[in-house]
């Protein structure tokens, strides 16, 4: 059991009153993450609403805000405890056995095409065999094409121009690998967490966007971006891209800056400190 | 109450054994739209499955095909009973009193890239009362300045592409609607039914997409390509965009042929024959 | 000394009188390229002008239509004198080195975005020796990568689409391989001809895109799509892409149906009948 | 006759030797352009060539550089004599009067995808007298619905993106006209020169895009972006778009600081000093 502990400091300035935010950085909770405890301090004194999203158990916190600074400061000590598999047993599960709910993420969506991408992905990826191991060809695929580059990319790069231009960021890959797992059947989304265990050279803590692939009645890990620990992902959101599962939806006259995020893992409730660390087995933290 | 007939007639040749199918062709079930009786007949004597999305009460009809010839004719008698409205009556709902469910049709998808067309969408109509009119205008707006043209666009073509372009046949109609509904936060999402009342000068009948917008709480209907009476439109799917709401996605070798439809008002459970018609009041079949 | 013979007919129903029409089907002429005899019929009594670029020798055939039928009819007797080299002979020209009037076919294009596509290029091209077998690395890359599928794109289709959806005719796989050479800094046209040699399983002969790369202060012909017989590529005309080299741009009010050509080899002045074949060398008809 | 005097200084710091640069910073010269008196100073004892383009008059400065900083410095006194007509005065030449060498600027390009904007265009624009005030109706057009932002836009931005997204800087304001320029068949072409006259308040002097549109068998000057004097613009280079027309193109591994540029009216060979101002006639520099 991994026992996380993570803060979030978010600055902004409301330039008009009655700004709409939507917020997902409250830790997902379900049979493999737990929230210990978890506090969130607004800088304004206002009505709040979290809703949770039945299906993914996504948190999304909503509010109105003042104009005047605005200050969201959200902290959170959680357990994550992966169901782990080996690769080896980890099948994909044919269309006609998916879950209704799960059939969405098949689909193409803003900033993953998979339809434009069939034909590649079947000759990449066709004759592989069907399971978790095909899933991590296509990450080591993305991962060895595309370089990592902060600023590379903006909020209109969609998988396409990341499979072109050959450069991005960790929502770029994500997008990628996401396309391309759908255009060969396999259910794949877009998550959100921290980016545990990257290295600093890659500037400060941030928010991590990920993958996961529904694979043997589960969501596995993957990390196509390759700079930080699968394990330390606790994660926040999930959706169809970065459409979905942004941190922050903002309506209104609003400026904002950097956000500030820390994390550490912690000695859990037997008292071990567990590190996450890089492992070659699969890990999930949902089964929905 | 308007009780509408129909039937479709879906013909394929399969290539290769195993085919999986997700059709939405059966008419969706809630309390604007019953479904009197119905019947499924499938060529093949196959295992099939129909799962209902517990949101959108769409109905996906699953099935795997063996090779050679397979025929799906579903025919169904429904009852449309409209909640309708005076338009004036009729408000937005701000982003923070939307329900949570109704957050995903706020933010761009596949087809309806929204946020590439906030700036315009804002110039056009942000200064519009927030309302069913403002909804009205946007429907006005596309329904002039594109001109519907058979075959005008192909399964890659966007809500930009068919801005641009100006030419397009129904779903791209309700792309663009859709895409612009969203950049002014007005929930939007993609529906198909099929086309009752569009003139023979078009073709035989046919599956129709159209707009449903949220507004006070309600789904309510559009009809953007103009074709058509929405009044007679009974929905199958819902969703983002046409990525979530084809009538048929197939997944293997398959080749198909047009679709045979046919639908017809008949006489209600008192006898009366009611037929759909163009109103200016709004109409919505769905409150969720 | 290759002869070859050929006619073009091409035939259109002008719906509106005054329809401005640019024709490129006149053989180019230069010193390898000789008009034997050359004929001209149009339909209608018309004014024409034959305008002959001083840069590439392209020969246009501007004309001003009346409403009715209209049909133009080439038919030429040509001399092709290749210039033949060593492929380890031919070197690239340094950027340095080029001369002013290649500059322009470095840069990108309508339908051959170079700019977005440097990155994959230095990595899959850039280490390697700098010459005619880099160019045939690039067209062989487009050939094993790309099928070619009959109207499988349109007139929107550029090398970016081609180079994602992996699908596309002779004029794909010109813009594709184009715009990866000038990616790498070769200098890189398109030319268009006819499919002389082609199989007749794609069809009744018609007209050809090729690729033309400026090597060694020469343009040594290319052709990526591999369905045709270089030797026998007579060229019409050359531009920076398909939006420059049309063999009929048409402005105004026309249908038109699929041009009829004919094309074979024949004795030439010394009485031999010498067959375009494949060949190991390179070949070049420009030296401009 | 205005007589300008103006110095450009580039700074370039190149990792690695044997960078190529082609740099178009020298005035045109031609009938209405006429340079009294130029310098130029490169930091590094360099071999450097000078093309001038047939046809345009675009001269081409040319050279390999070493590694270590690199300063050019061009500095010129130019007269320009402005051929003026009234622009009801001005009619567009069809396309079968054209020059051949007009041709290139009807057809699409890399930035200005006017083959996409046709029915836009011939909806806007068809209507009006093809004459000067059409190409004026066009400039209007983009510069009411386009918002200069500085930075808004990229090296892959064009004028589709721009017609969309309706923010750009003065290349965008560019392509879109050149764009829908020829989507009714008028030649236009993408010009460099200095932003003669712009507010401060949009930061130093700077490079600057405007528009040449064909007309009356002469080059005449619009600027689209609205924020300088045409009569102030002396001409560095021309081409389809910025593709062709870059002030600076570089081969290799360099990094630029912003260009540092001056500009002045001075007192001309009469002694009279005319300063650029904003006047109702139509103004042209070329007339090739």
């Amino acid at each position: 059991m991994i026992r996380l502990k993570f803060s979030i400091e978010l600055r902004y300035s409301v330039l008009q009153s009655g700004a709409d935010f939507i917020f997902s950085i409250h830790a997902a909770q379900n049979a493999q993450q737990t929230v210990v405890d978890e506090a969130l301090v607004l800088s304004q004194p206002l009505l709040h609403n979290l809703y949770t999203d039945p299906e993914t158990h996504t948190r999304y916190l909503r509010l109105k805000a003042d104009a005047g600074p605005l200050t969201v400061l959200y902290s959170a000590t959680v357990d994550l405890n992966h169901v782990t598999a080996q690769p080896e047993q980890i099948a994909e599960v044919g269309v006609a056995a998916l879950p209704g709910h799960v059939l969405p993420y098949l689909y193409p969506s803003r900033y993953c095409q998979s339809d434009r991408l069939v034909r590649l992905a079947i000759k990449e990826f066709g004759h592989l065999w069907q399971g978790y191991s095909r899933v991590q060809a296509i990450r080591d695929w993305v991962q060895n094409r595309i370089t990592f580059q902060p600023n590379s990319s903006n909020g209109n790069t969609t998988a396409v121009d990341t499979l072109v231009e050959e450069v991005g960021v960790c929502r770029d890959f994500a997008h990628l690998m996401i396309a391309l797992c759908r255009a060969v059947n396999i259910p794949a989304r877009f998550a959100t967490g921290i980016d545990y265990g990257a290295s600093p050279s890659l500037g400060p803590t941030d928010f991590h966007a990920y993958v996961e692939a529904y694979l043997n009645n589960r969501w596995y890990l993957f990390d196509p971006s390759g700079v930080a620990i699968p394990m330390g992902f606790l994660r926040f959101g999930t959706g169809r891209d970065a459409a979905d599962a942004a941190f922050a939806t903002i309506f209104g006259n609003v400026q904002g800056s950097a956000p500030v995020i820390q994390i550490e893992a912690v000695p859990n409730a037997q008292g071990q400190l567990v590190l996450p660390q890089h492992v070659a087995y699969a890990l999930s933290t949902d089964g929905l």
